[in-house]
């Protein structure tokens, strides 16, 4: 039914943060080329980024972020890429498309390049079904549809809010697995898409991600990582758990699956492990946390839904860590800073 | 991890529910020759079945099933391949493999025979994965593991229950699907095996699939349908309901994805759409009762979370038409059957 997904040009930002010149856009050219690019630039903001000619782009540095912000500029995260977050709250547009600058386009089986923007937006545009599993995966692919035994009254889906896609090559592995497999590489193609069921968490990575503003925007938010905090690399899976509830809540989808990116370098382990050890049994409580999170009836957008839960998050997860009630006030405050910078166009 | 599977010649049945002469056996000859056959033989009794040569198999008629459970057989189907189930009873096997007799090797995209059965052992001896979902899809495949942010504590798995495996060219659609899309062919090889999240149902196909007996034998009963009932080819979607909540219950998982059949023939769509027209909207009720189905704590073995179940089907849905409560009755006698034939041998 997709077949031909519609590019979008107008309503469709890529968001990339980065600390280095972005020399990885050239092989995106052909495809990133006609979108705009909000580029956040992380660490040093004396420091120059260089962007190839030819591509229209806005890029914010830390000054800019503080200016713009004020105070609120606080619930940025600095020297992590969870500062990506601030250009989903500039961008005016539909949709987000955000990318790390170390991810290159991939080849399918074929060897033909896979243009990931292009599968992100099938993904986006056609709904998802998290309410029963079809067998054959994704039923609005071509070729593809609802199995025997699907219930008709829930093939209409619901609108699908989040695109997860892969990575060939280096995967997205943990610290303590990095060590343990220094060798493994993601060679298998898996042609799939399909809805995370509803009530099921996942580890959301945000390295090739696009979702869509208007659905969900205010939920994907990074949190508080990097400089200062004593905790990195859980910011993606933070908006993805999150974002989760909140899909499940308001009867929105996600999809993850295809597009593969190319992922080309594994971070450095040590780094990592110091970043994530935290995380590693944080995680321990705070996924049975958001696993039996609901919300209330009242809560009937993703901002009010995002308010409630940071509540529960200072609740019921500042008992593990003064951080959490940091990490609340932080999602109160970039909820306030969302709303100013996009004034509700209605109430 | 489950690089090469032990091929369990000893613990393994393969049933097979026909009505012809099986000479689809023969393309299956390297693959299925060293296993032993239960042929569960629909239809006229009187009518004789060829095997082709160098097989082991037991073969029970319609006489054979009368004589072996006496009243009791009133729960096995007649003139329907529902009548299957009674090769799970009479196997005295760990592991069973069921497939249809129109159910032919298929291809890798390589071109490489898939040896389907050896797929299902390996799905069936590494653990599932239902309590968190896993973007890189089976964690226990070669190549893969679990992503960043999977919950270390959940990384052991559960036991896995069921390996549902999939079909190349005839889809498994239901005759509304088959009578709109005639020409449609699945072409698509979905290289992956995942877990069904707990909490989510699924149509389970009853075409090329196995489990292991010994952990949900007594929920795989496939009803009453065919002869003298309402409904037909409900058969594996009523084993796949109750066998998911029973399987969410004890903590016990189900895979779908790999091991593909080639399915060679659609069955006649309008025959089709008279067995499923019920079926069709009596799902739309009988789905929201599975998806609200919990089982009580005392419900700690298969059979006890069986009868548990058909109480609450006779009692809910026996409102939607008496068939069921026929149905719920027709659980109890299976429940009965199955343990005069496999004598508990604990308690």
């Amino acid at each position: 039914m997709a077949a031909a997904a519609p590019p979008l040009k107008d309503e469709l930002d890529i968001v990339i943060p980065t600390i280095r010149n972005l020399d990885f856009l050239e092989m995106w050219r052909p495809y990133f080329q006609p979108y705009h690019l909000i580029i956040v630039q992380d660490g040093d903001p004396s420091k120059t980024i260089k962007v190839p000619e030819g591509f229209d782009y806005e890029l914010y540095n830390r000054n800019d972020i503080n200016k713009i912000l004020g105070p609120k500029a606080s619930c940025i995260s600095f020297k992590d890429s969870a500062c990506r977050c601030f250009g989903y709250m500039v961008s005016k547009k539909k949709y987000i498309f955000t990318i790390d600058d170390d991810c290159f386009v991939a080849n399918d089986p074929s060897g033909k390049q896979i243009n990931a923007l292009e599968q992100h937006i099938k993904n986006l545009l056609c709904p998802s079904t998290p309410l029963f599993f079809n067998t054959l995966y994704d039923p609005f692919r071509e070729g593809s549809d609802f199995v025997r035994g699907y219930p008709f009254s829930l093939r209409e889906g619901v609108p699908t809010a989040v695109s997860h896609g892969l990575w060939l090559n280096i995967p997205d592995y943990d610290a303590p697995t990095q060590l343990v497999k220094p060798r493994e590489r993601n060679t298998k193609y898996v042609d799939a898409v399909l809805t995370i069921p509803k009530g099921t968490l996942f580890p959301m990575c945000g390295m090739n991600l696009a979702f869509d503003r208007d659905l969900i925007g205010p939920a994907m938010y990074f949190g508080l990582m990097g400089d200062g905090q004593p905790i990195g690399r859980y910011d993606d899976m933070w908006a993805g758990w999150c974002t989760k509830v909140i899909c499940d809540h308001l009867g929105l989808g996600i999809k993850t699956g295809l597009p593969y990116i190319w992922h080309s370098k594994a971070s450095n382990p040590f780094v990592n492990l110091r970043k994530e050890y935290k995380g590693i049994f944080w995680q321990e409580e705070i996924i049975p946390f958001f696993q039996s999170a609901t919300l209330s009836k009242d809560s009937t957008t993703v901002q009010k839904c995002y308010i409630e839960l940071a509540k529960q998050v200072k609740e019921k997860l500042g008992k593990i860590d003064p951080y959490f009630v940091k990490l609340a006030d932080a999602m109160e405050t970039w909820i306030q800073a969302w709303d100013e910078l996009n004034p509700p166009t209605a109430n």
